[in-house]
C-alpha cells in the first residue's frame, strides 16, 4: 500500500510504579514540580502495562488519540503539554548542531492508540503507565534522545518513575523551571529477585477523589502534608534507598507501610478530608499486622495509593502462606477458580496457629482478586509490527 | 435502723463532655498529664450522666465498688490513684489549720456504686463522666473542697474537663508534678442557649483499640502527633476559645471537623496504624460537608472520638432539617420509632434540591440510633435520699 511509506510508527510498552515514598502534592501545578521526592518499585509487564503506538504521516490533518478504542480529546492540557515538550526537545535536537538535520517530522500530527492490559475498574491507576509510555512512544517517533522525565511528568507527575524498570527515585529538584526534578534508577529489577507484589483488589462502589484535585486541597489545607513534605521525607528517600540497596525486607516493609499511613493521614488531615482507604483496606492493613506479629518478623508489607486497593510486597517464600491468609480472611465469593492472576502461586494449608492469630472473622467478597507479580523491567520498543494498534491508514486497527 | 447513722452518704451526677480540641498523648503517664491543651463541650445530663454513690463508715473493712450492679476490683491503679489523691486533699485540709479537726472519717473505708444512664453498648465514652462523678462525690463525702482536676484526671484525663458545665478547658500545665494541668470553665451552659448535639450512634462490630494503649503507641511513633501538639493545638486552642466566646458558629463548627479530622490523622500515623472511623462515618463525614456546601455555609460540624460515633454541633434552627437529612441517608433498620432519643425533633420533610445533594446511595441500618441532646451543667448532688444507690447496710439497693 502506498500510504504505507508515508507513515512513521512505533509502537511501545510501559509499567506501572507503586511508590513506596508517596508523592502527593505539587508546588507548581503547570510544571507538576512536587513538593517531596518519592520512592517507587516498577512493576512487571508480563502482569501490568500499558501498550502505546504512535503514528506521525504528512498525511494526517490533525492530533489525535483513541484510549482503550475509544477517541479522545487531543486538547486536553496535559497531552498538549506532552506534545508540546517533545516537540521542544526534537527541535532543540536538531538545532544543537547534531548530525541529523531538523527533521521534517516534526510538523507532521501525531496519531496515537493506546491500551491497558487490566481493567480499568480495578481501579489501578494506569495514568502513570500511560503517560511514561505515551512520552516514550513520541520520543521514539520524533527522534528524541534525551531524559524524558519532563514530557512524562507534564501528563502525570508519578509517570517519570514508569520511565525506568526495578527502583526508581523522583528527585524533587529546587529549580524554578522544573529542569532537576527527573527519576533516575536506583537499581535494576535484578537487583531483588526475591521480591513480590501482590494487587489486592478491593470491592468498592463509588469513585473515589482524583488524585489531582485531592493533592491540590491536601497542599492548601494540611499542615500535616507540609510537615511531612518538609521535615519527615528527605530522611525517609534516605532510609528507604539503604533499605533497597541492602535488601533490608523487614525495614524496607516497615517504612513502606509507615509512609503510606502517612500519606491518607495528610488525606485525613486535608479540608474537607479524603478517605481513600474502606473497611476493606483496614482489615487488610490488620492482617498484615497479625500475620506479621505471628511470624514475629516483617515479613509482608501493604501500601495504598488514592485508592481502597492494597499492593503488597513480600519474598517468594512468603507469598503462598499469605495468599492463603488472604483467602482465609476474604473468602472468594464468586469466582474462587479465578481470583488468583498472574504469577502462579501454589496452594498451601494454613496453621491452625496462624488460624488463630489472625482471628477476625471472615469478610467474603471483600477482595475481588489478586494480581501476583514482580518487579519488573522499564519501558520496551516492540519490534513485531503486529503489535501496532494503528493501522497502516494510521487509524485503530479493527478489534479481534 | 442503728447502722445508719454511722454512715456517710451522698450521691452525685456528673456530665459527659466532648472535645473539639482533641487530647490525645500524654507526657507523664503516671500522673496523666497531656501533650497539648484540649477544649471540650459538656453535654446535658438529662441525656447523659453518671450517678455514683459513696459512702463511708467505720464499719467497711475495705475499699468496695460497683460499677453498673456488678462488683469491680478496687485495686486497680487508676481508681487507687484517685482514692490516695483524694485522700491526701483531705489530709491537707485537716492539716492547713482549717477550721474543722482532721476528720475522723479520713481512715474509714468507702464504698462505692456508679451506674451510667445510657448503654455501655452505645460505644460512648464513659470514662470521663464516670471518674469525674467519682472524684465529685469522694470530694463530698470526705469533705474536700480544693480544685479536683487532679483527681479526676488520675482517673481518666478528660475526666477533669466533666468537673465543669458548659465551654472547658483543660491546661496542659508546664511544671513536672502536673500542678499546673488543670481544666477551667471558658464560659457556662448559658452562654450559647442555641448550641444543639446530636449524637449518631453507628454500628460497628468490633471494639476498637483502648484510648489508653492507642494513645502511648501514638506519642511513641507518630511524628505527626508530635508535631500537632507542638506547633499547632496553641493557636487551635486560642481560636476555638475565641469561637467560643463569640459564638462564632461557623469558625467554631469548622474548626471543631479540622481538629477531629487531624486527631484521626495522627491516629492513621501511628505504628501499626489506628483507625477509628469506618465506612459508616466516612460517609456521615461526607454527609455533613453535602449538607453544608448544600447551604453555603457551615451550618453542621462533626468530632469524632477513639470510635465510629458521630457527635454533631448545629443550632436549634438546623437540628430538624439535619436529622431528617440523616434519615434520608441511613434509614432506621427496625426501630424507626425509637431512632431519635433525647430532646424532641419535629420531623420536617427534606426539599428535593437537599436530597439531589445528599446524592449518595441510603446505607439502611447504618446509624442506630440518634441522641438529640445540648449543652449542659457541670456535676450536681442530688439531695433526695432516694437516689443513693447504696442502702443504709452501704451495699448497692437491690435493682428495681
Amino acid at each position: 500500500m502506498a500510504s504505507e511509506k508515508r507513515l512513521e510508527v512505533v509502537t511501545c510498552t510501559a509499567p506501572v510504579n507503586i511508590a513506596v515514598i508517596k508523592y502527593w502534592g505539587k508546588r507548581d501545578e503547570e510544571l507538576i514540580l512536587p513538593i517531596n521526592s518519592s520512592l517507587s518499585v516498577t512493576l512487571h509487564q508480563d502482569q501490568l502495562k500499558t501498550t502505546t503506538t504512535a503514528a506521525i504521516s504528512r498525511d494526517f490533518t490533525e492530533d489525535r488519540i483513541w484510549l482503550n478504542g475509544r477517541e479522545e480529546d487531543m486538547g486536553q492540557p496535559r497531552l498538549q503539554a506532552c506534545l508540546r515538550e517533545i516537540r521542544r526537545l526534537a527541535r532543540k535536537r536538531g538545532s544543537d548542531g547534531h548530525e541529523d538535520p531538523l527533521p521534517l517530522s516534526l510538523s507532521y500530527k501525531v496519531h496515537v492508540a493506546s491500551v491497558n492490559n487490566f481493567p480499568t475498574a480495578a481501579g489501578l491507576a494506569s495514568s502513570a503507565a500511560g503517560y511514561a509510555c505515551l512520552a516514550y512512544a513520541l520520543a521514539r517517533v520524533y527522534g528524541v534522545e534525551s531524559d524524558l522525565s519532563e514530557v512524562a511528568r507534564r501528563g502525570s507527575g508519578s509517570a517519570c518513575r514508569s520511565l525506568y524498570g526495578g527502583f526508581v527515585e523522583w528527585q524533587m529538584g529546587e529549580r524554578a523551571d522544573g529542569k532537576d526534578s527527573i527519576a533516575r534508577q536506583l537499581a535494576p529489577e535484578s537487583h531483588w529477585p526475591e521480591l513480590r507484589v501482590l494487587i489486592l483488589v478491593v470491592s468498592t462502589e463509588k469513585k473515589p477523589t482524583g488524585s489531582t484535585a485531592g493533592m491540590q486541597t491536601s497542599v492548601e489545607t494540611s499542615a500535616l502534608l507540609r510537615f511531612r513534605a518538609e521535615a519527615l521525607v528527605p530522611a525517609r528517600m534516605a532510609e528507604m534507598t539503604r533499605c533497597v540497596r541492602e535488601r533490608d525486607f523487614q525495614a524496607f516493609g516497615q517504612l513502606t507501610m509507615k509512609d503510606s499511613n502517612q500519606f491518607h493521614a495528610t488525606c485525613m488531615d486535608t479540608f474537607p478530608p479524603i478517605s481513600y482507604l474502606n473497611d476493606t483496606s483496614q482489615r487488610i492493613i490488620h492482617l498484615v499486622h497479625c500475620f506479621n506479629a505471628h511470624h514475629g518478623q516483617t515479613k509482608v508489607a501493604y501500601t495504598f495509593d488514592a485508592g481502597a486497593n492494597a499492593v503488597i510486597f513480600t519474598l517468594d517464600d512468603t507469598v503462598a502462606e499469605f495468599v492463603a491468609a488472604v483467602r482465609h480472611s476474604f473468602p472468594p465469593e464468586l469466582n474462587g477458580d479465578k481470583f488468583l492472576k498472574g504469577l502462579p502461586v501454589e496452594p498451601v494449608p494454613l496453621s491452625d496457629e496462624l488460624k488463630a492469630a489472625l482471628g477476625t472473622d471472615p469478610t467474603p467478597g471483600g477482595i475481588k482478586y489478586i494480581i501476583a507479580t514482580q518487579v519488573g523491567p522499564g519501558p520496551q520498543v516492540l519490534d513485531d509490527p503486529g503489535a501496532h494498534l494503528l493501522g497502516p491508514d494510521g487509524l485503530p486497527k479493527a478489534a479481534a
